[in-house]
């Protein structure tokens, strides 16, 4: 039996060359995105009045199994990368269970979270091909801060559209970006037509994913040397956070471990997708692979509540049409809703996956669950974990829990998507007991799924 | 010439089993601690009512030149140590310097700095004493969340008395500390006689950490089972931080580096002692060594205008006596100097290593120049850096700059102690613009001055 440290570091060398492309492996691709205005399957120069041009090739590529990283790129992950892959022994003491578990942290450095991986590639691309300025939209704040600093980082000008219920709740988010010279616009705003028709409707509207998108997207293409750029759900961004997996299955090796079951937090998808892809890849080659659980939480349950169907990826409608799990472009979580995980819809690739059987299971979490077991997790291995994160972590103790009883050795891997630094304001609601849980009723979906566009024709 | 990555990570196995003690090495030790009843210098039993038995020793502790890191602390560390050193490849290109430029950062762990190095062995050493309770102070926060950790950890009740203006204007370092477990109470406070005494006298006393040293101190005599534990200016306090130096000095010569500055923030002294302490050893056996630079704030200089006398460790003046480079117990840092490094004193190892020429330099530091360095890192390094650490970054620029005119290519080693994560109204206090510096005129000094207390015979 190996010693296995607490800690296992990749070394810089052992930093992956390549992302993987699993669509590449994929037994049925995603049906395709479409044109709004066609509902014909969109080019590349569809795409390219929004998107860099080398990120609308990456969104459409089928057929490169692997993709350069770029070196400068590179060069940057090797501040942060290859981040540490950690056996949670203090946690498995805590459980008493025979399992073992581990965990992928992406969380240290400022952004405080994975998002930086995808965030310093769509920041390289749009400066090769000598943009000057990037539009986004920020639920949480993670990937708003992630888009900053790799803004920063290459000298881009950076618009982002932040969630106006996340802007109130995170002051200090709007800091750390603007730190990085970013400009921080809660959204509905009145800064563009889609934001001040939602506002003329709904004066007190908190705000949504969706339409914060919607926002970022009419910025990006109304203005010179600008493209939008998005932190999930986009096949290019699920490519980038492969090396999270990569990274993962090569520590574990060392290890002399393959995970028997590997968990993650899905909100738009990256996170879970980049962490599965190479076991993913066993599994769709027949090898042995792990079971693989995607967990949402119960107040977004795209995945375990939605319905399969193309839907529009932003709330104005000015997007493509994906077909993907979705809970309906008008659907907006509660507010009691901390931290991110506030999609409307799925990865189409993730989506297609459960779809077809090779993503598992999905599972959902109540909010007063997941900060239960974050707080736990925060006590004994020491870190403070972020509101996403802690959804895996909830699961991860469940199937910890269940090894238990069974007296079964399962070696478990989570991802421990990033830290909850800036997410204090929910664990005060939780610790003065005035956090609440909400479940959508079948009512509730129901008025999501009225937005869901009916195509004759198209399944 | 060796290929040196971004980050040099020890293994665990090469985590240092033994603290170092600079006092058994030092030509002249310091001045010995005196209790304030007898003027005589304290013993062991003199310390045993407020400090763990163990600890005391170690305070003591002229003879041992390494301490043996206990099993249980040696595991906690390893959740989070060894800690990376880094090669400031990004901020070297950024100055155009022929400087290498190291930081050793202690920011990875969710107290976001050095602290926990010594929390989590204080905190061990009061449980094997079968104790049930601690009482601090903390200043800007961080020593409080890091013993908050440790305390949840080992499952030790801890009362944390936090300095007034800090907790006002971090309510989320508050927030951190009741997760894991601690009760948090701004200080002055009308929980303790001296807390009382001094409201009484200023009632909006915005706080300074020698009133919350006097508080914690106070409860901590008189509970059962409770002991006080300080988070710097100890010698235990720098016995436990030098696992940063040992890592340093160990990872350094991995690159076949050494090197020629070495440059560390000092408030109470305790992270610049910890890093500087095995270099230390070698310029005390008279071997090559390099230049060592404190770093402190304008606001609150100790070392460059303060004087090197007797003086009380608190405020409230029931603590023992050290000789240390002082403002006088009663000196109160600017309400508008953001961050920690708000001590008085100085530590009595620090103060007498710069007394004697062996720590040879001591530089303050303006506010905003500290911040500008700080948004200049985070930019180019990523890391969003504590305003504290940023005091050593302000002045390893201005050394890499000298080398960019002499064209010199020194190794400059700083410590990254910690993260500005919470210390966001600070940084937008300065993006604004409204951030104001503060230097003590001489009339406000002879002001703290006047408490130093004068005693005949005793120098």
């Amino acid at each position: 039996m190996k010693n296995i440290p607490y800690k296992i570091y990749l070394s810089e060398e052992e930093l992956p060359r390549q992302w993987y492309n699993v669509r590449a492996d994929m037994k049925t691709d995603h049906s395709p995105i479409l044109n709004p205005a066609t509902l014909k399957p969109v080019t590349v120069s569809d795409l390219e009045p929004v998107f860099c041009t080398e990120l609308a090739k990456q969104e459409l590529n089928t057929t490169d199994r692997f993709i350069d990283i770029p070196d400068e790129v590179r060069d940057f992950y090797k501040m942060y990368r290859p981040s540490p892959l950690v056996r949670a022994y203090c946690l498995e003491k805590a459980l008493g269970t025979p399992a073992k578990i581990y965990y992928k942290f992406e969380g240290q450095n400022t952004s405080g979270s994975h998002k930086l991986n995808s965030a310093i590639a769509q920041a390289y691309y749009a400066k090769q091909q000598g943009l000057t300025s990037l539009t986004t939209e920020t639920g949480a704040g993670q990937w708003g801060t992630a888009l900053s600093m790799a803004c920063g980082y290459f000298g881009l000008k950076l618009r982002v559209y932040m969630v106006r219920v996340s802007s109130e709740q995170k002051p200090y988010r709007k800091a750390v970006m603007e730190t990085y010279g970013a400009k921080v616009i809660p959204s509905p705003s009145d800064t563009t037509n889609v934001g001040r028709k939602i506002l003329a409707e709904f004066p007190d509207n908190t705000g949504s994913l969706g339409t914060a998108i919607s926002e970022a997207v009419e910025v990006a293409v109304s203005t010179e040397g600008t493209r939008y750029v998005l932190g999930s759900v986009l096949n290019q961004v699920l490519l980038h956070q492969t090396i999270i997996g990569l990274e993962s299955k090569k520590a574990l090796e060392k290890c002399d471990e393959y995970p028997d079951i590997v968990i993650g937090c899905a909100g738009g998808g990256s996170n879970l997708g980049g962490l599965m892809a190479p076991f993913m890849q066993d599994k769709l080659a027949g090898r042995h692979a792990p079971h693989f659980i995607a967990v949402e939480p119960a107040s977004c349950p795209s995945l375990t509540r939605g319905k399969f169907a193309y839907d529009f990826c932003d709330t104005g409608k000015v997007t493509p049409l994906a077909r993907m799990y979705t809970l309906g472009s008008g659907f907006i979580p509660s507010a009691n809703h901390a931290g991110g995980l506030r999609y409307h819809g799925m990865s189409p690739i993730l989506s297609q996956l459960y779809h077809d059987g090779y993503l598992d299971e999905a599972r959902s979490v109540e909010q007063t669950k997941v900060f239960e077991a974050a707080e736990l997790f925060a006590r004994v291995e020491g870190t403070l974990p972020a509101p996403e994160s802690s959804h895996a972590i909830a699961v991860a103790i469940q199937e910890a829990l269940k090894c238990k009883e069974t007296g079964e050795e399962k070696t478990i891997l989570f991802g421990l998507t990033g830290t909850g630094y800036f997410d204090l304001a929910a664990y005060m609601a939780y610790n003065a007991g005035t956090m609440t849980d909400y479940i959508p009723t079948d009512a509730d979906l129901e008025r999501g799924f009225s937005c869901i566009p009916h195509l004759d024709g198209i399944q």
